[in-house]
C-alpha cells in the first residue's frame, strides 16, 4: 500500500451530497478528498446520451419552488433550467375507465372526488403537526409510527377508489408499497416537501423545472470545480478511527483526515467496515432503512406526438405496471421523450423477466396510454436502480414502522469523527436532490465547526 | 495471497447453522471449509465461565418439545439436557399490582383475563391458516402483511391490559416492539414454533430443557468433529462466483469450492461483497431484515434464594426495563443464577448509559421482583448483542410490514452457486437454535443434491 493521502477531511460518495460537502469545505479554505466507488460522479443523478448531444435523465431530474439550494447552486454553476412541459390534457386510466381532464383531478364520481379531497385534507392536518427536524417528537409520534400508511388509508378512506388513488400516489412518491412505511414517515415526507400540493404538482410543485442538458450537469460541474480532490473508482471498504485522525481505505487509495463525512444511502453506509465497530444504535439504524424499488424508463420518439393530440404526456393509472409517465423531451421538443416508472412489485416482478419481455410490457403500457404510435420508439432506455451495486434502490430510503421513534435521533448524530450526509439525512426535501445538497452543506458545517 | 484452499463446499459462519451444514457435507463424504469471523464457534450461542467449571449462557439456551433435531444432535454428541427449574410460584408486576400465582396466568380482573384468552384464541385461529413454508401464500397474506402487529392488537383487544400483556409477550419473543413487525410475521413466527402455548411455556414448551454445561457445548462438540475444516478468525469480505466454482475470500485465507452456503444473519450476509453483484431481489431482501434488539444479563448469587421463598424465579412485568427473569442456575442449583432480558427501547436507552448505571437499573429491577437479596449479587454478566460486530442483534431477524409478501420467495432461493442458511431461513422454529440446525441440514441437502 502506498502512503495515505493527507487531507483535512474525507468524503465518501460523490453524489450531490458528497460533492456539496466537499465544495463547502474547499470554500472554507480546508482540503478535502472525495472517494467515489463508480467511474463517474452524480450517484442517483445520471444522464444517458441519446445522440446529437442530447441526454435523457435516468435518475433524479426535477426541481421546483422552495428547492432554493438547487436553484442557487445550478445558477452559480451556469446551468440553466427550463419548464417541464405542462401544456395539454392529463390522462388517467382508473378501473376500466379512461379520463381525459385538465386541471387538478379527473371528473370522477363526486363521492370519490369528495372522499379523495377529505383524505388529502386529513393528511395535511396531520402533516402540519410534524416538527420536521424531529418527527419522533410529534404529539402522537408513537401512535403514528406504530401503523403502516396502508392501515391509516384503510381506516380513513370512505371509498375504495379514493383510497387506491392516494395509496397509488404515495407509493409512487416513496417507490414502495404503502404497507412498507409508517404513517409517521408519510407525514414527515410530505412535511419535508412543504405540503401535498407542492410535492404532487408540475407547475408550482416539485416537478416544475428541469435542467438544460440534464441534471447530472450539476454534479459534473461541481466535480470540475473540485478538480483532483475527487477520486473515482475508489470504493471505500473500511473506515478506521484513531486518536486524532481517521483513515479511509478504498481499493485504490487510503486517505488520512481529521474527520470523514459518509454521504451514502444508509444501507450502503452500513456495508462499510468500521474500526472500531459502530455503536449498536447506529448499526441497527442502517439495518432498518431500506431503499425503495423503482425501474425508470426513458422512451425516445422522433417527435412528442402526444402534444399534437392536445395531450400533456402526463398519464397515470393505478392498474398498469408503468404507473405514471411524463413528457421528458428536451427544451425544443426534439426528440420526443416519455419517462415512466415501474414501482415496487412491478419493478420486482419485471426484473426477473428477459429485457425484451420487460420492454414489451412497458411499451404496451405506453400504447394503452397514448395509442399505437407509442409502440414503435426510436430508442428505449431503462435502469433498475435496485440492481445498481453502488445505489441499491431509489428514490431514497423509507422508514418502516417503529424506526423513526426508536432510531430517529441517530440519523444525523456523529459517531466520533464520522459524520453523516445524503438526502436521507435531510429534514427539508428528504429523498430529493435538494435534500442531498442541504445535507452536504449541513455536514460540512459540522466538520468545519468542530475543528475550527 | 497464498494459493486458495480447494474444497467441495465452503460455509460462511460457524454458528449452529454453518456447523450442521458442514457436518452433513462431511457425512456425505465431501470436503468442506467453514470460515468463521470470530475466534470461537457458536455464533449466537455462547457460554460465559463463572468459575468452578460452571458457565452461564449469554445467547440461545433453551430447547423443548418438537425441537427434534436439537435433541437428536445433542444426544449424538453426548451432551445431556436437564429440566429448566419450574417449581414454585410465578410473579407478575402489572400496573401498580403484584401478582403471585401458580399456573398459567395471574388471577387478574376476569374481564382482562377473558379478553387475553380471546386474543390468544383469535391469534391461534389465524396462525393455523399460515402455510409455514410459504407464509406469502396465506389466504389473506397481503392484508396481514400490510399492518403491524401493534395495529392488529389495538383493533382486536377489548381491554388495554390484555393488549399490553400480549404485546409485551410478543415483543419479548421478537426482541423488538410490536410496531416493527407485521401481523403476518407474528402469525408465521408462532406457527413456526408450533403454537402459542408451545412457544410460551417452560414445561411442555420452548423453555422446557437446558444443556448440562451450557448450550455452546453443542457448537464446540460439532466443531471438534469437524476438526481443521473450521477456520477461525477468517471474516469473509468477498464471494466471487466464476464459471464452475466460487472463491470465498477472508482476511486470513481464500477457499475455492463448487458452492458456498452463507450461514449468517441476513443483515450480515448483506455486508459481504458479491462478485458479480447479487440480483436486486436478494440484495433488497437483506436490506429489509433487521436483527432484534436485546441485552441479556446473567446475575449470579451464592444460592437461588428465591426458591426458599417458594418462588420459581420466573417474574415478569411490562413496566420494568428487565421485562422478564428466569432461574438460570446449573442443575444442582449452585450457584443461583437469574437470567434477564432488556428488550427494544430498554436495551437501546440503557446501551447509552455507563456500565455501572446500567447494572444498577438491572439490579433495581431484580430487587423489585425478588427483594433486597437480589441487590447484592456475586457476579454480573451482560451482553448487548446489537453491539456484537459479528451478530448485530438477537434473537433473530424480524420481517417489517410488506417484506414477507414482496420478498419471501427470495429467502431460501439460491443465487447461482450461493445458498442460504441460518435460523432466519427456517420454516420450523425460525429464530431458535432448532431453526438454525434445520436450516443447515436443508442447505447441505441443496448443495449435495445439485452436485451429486
Amino acid at each position: 500500500m502506498p502512503e495515505p493521502l493527507d487531507v483535512d477531511f474525507a468524503v465518501v460518495g460523490a453524489g450531490l451530497a458528497g460533492l456539496t460537502t466537499a465544495r463547502a469545505i474547499l470554500e472554507a479554505g480546508r482540503s478535502v478528498a472525495v472517494l467515489e466507488a463508480r467511474d463517474r460522479v452524480g450517484g442517483r443523478v445520471l444522464s444517458q446520451p441519446i445522440g446529437d448531444g442530447q441526454v435523457v435523465e435516468m435518475g433524479g431530474q426535477w426541481v421546483g419552488p422552495t428547492q432554493d439550494r438547487m436553484y442557487a447552486l445550478s445558477q452559480e454553476l451556469g446551468i440553466k433550467t427550463f419548464s417541464t412541459h405542462d401544456d395539454g390534457d392529463e390522462l388517467a386510466l382508473i378501473g376500466g375507465k379512461r379520463y381525459r381532464y385538465h386541471g387538478q383531478m379527473p371528473r370522477m364520481n363526486p363521492l370519490v372526488l369528495a372522499d379523495f379531497i377529505q383524505l388529502v385534507m386529513r393528511l395535511e392536518r396531520l402533516v402540519k403537526q410534524i416538527p420536521v427536524d424531529r418527527p419522533w417528537d410529534a404529539p402522537r409520534a408513537r401512535e403514528w409510527d406504530a401503523q403502516t400508511f396502508d392501515t391509516w388509508l384503510r381506516r380513513t378512506a370512505k371509498t375504495a377508489k379514493a383510497r387506491s388513488m392516494l395509496g397509488f400516489y404515495m407509493s409512487g412518491i416513496m417507490a414502495t408499497e404503502c404497507a412498507n412505511f409508517s404513517l409517521l414517515h408519510a407525514l414527515f415526507y410530505v412535511r419535508s416537501a412543504t405540503d401535498f400540493q407542492t410535492m404532487a404538482s408540475i407547475g408550482g410543485g416539485a416537478q416544475q423545472d428541469r435542467f438544460v442538458g440534464g441534471s447530472q450537469l450539476v454534479a459534473t460541474a461541481l466535480a470540475e470545480r473540485l478538480g483532483d480532490a475527487v477520486k473515482l473508482e475508489a470504493p471505500v471498504h473500511r473506515v478506521i478511527q484513531r486518536n486524532g485522525y481517521v483513515l479511509v481505505e478504498s481499493a485504490t487509495l487510503t486517505v488520512r483526515a481529521e474527520r470523514v463525512v459518509i454521504a451514502l444511502p444508509p444501507t450502503l453506509a452500513g456495508r462499510i467496515t468500521y474500526d472500531p465497530p459502530l455503536p449498536s444504535h447506529r448499526d441497527q439504524l442502517m439495518q432498518r432503512l431500506p431503499q425503495g424499488t423503482v425501474t425508470k424508463v426513458n422512451v425516445v420518439y422522433d417527435v412528442p406526438f402526444w402534444r399534437d393530440q392536445g395531450l400533456k404526456g402526463f398519464c397515470w393509472s393505478p392498474r398498469l405496471p408503468v404507473g405514471a409517465i411524463m413528457d421528458n423531451s428536451p427544451p425544443d421538443g426534439s426528440p420526443g421523450v416519455l419517462v415512466g416508472f415501474l414501482i415496487g412489485n412491478h419493478a420486482r416482478s419485471l426484473a426477473r423477466e428477459e429485457p425484451a419481455a420487460r420492454q414489451k410490457v412497458v411499451l404496451d403500457c405506453l400504447t394503452e396510454y397514448l395509442g399505437s404510435r407509442a409502440s414503435a420508439p426510436h430508442a428505449y432506455h431503462e435502469l433498475d436502480w435496485s440492481a445498481e451495486r453502488w445505489t441499491r434502490g431509489c428514490f431514497g430510503a423509507h422508514f418502516p414502522p417503529g424506526v423513526w421513534t426508536q432510531y430517529g435521533p441517530s440519523l444525523r448524530e456523529p459517531v466520533g469523527r464520522l459524520h453523516w450526509a445524503g438526502t436521507e439525512t435531510s429534514s427539508i426535501w428528504n429523498g430529493y436532490m435538494e435534500g442531498a445538497v442541504r445535507s452536504g452543506e449541513r455536514a460540512a458545517k459540522e466538520v468545519l465547526l468542530v475543528t475550527s
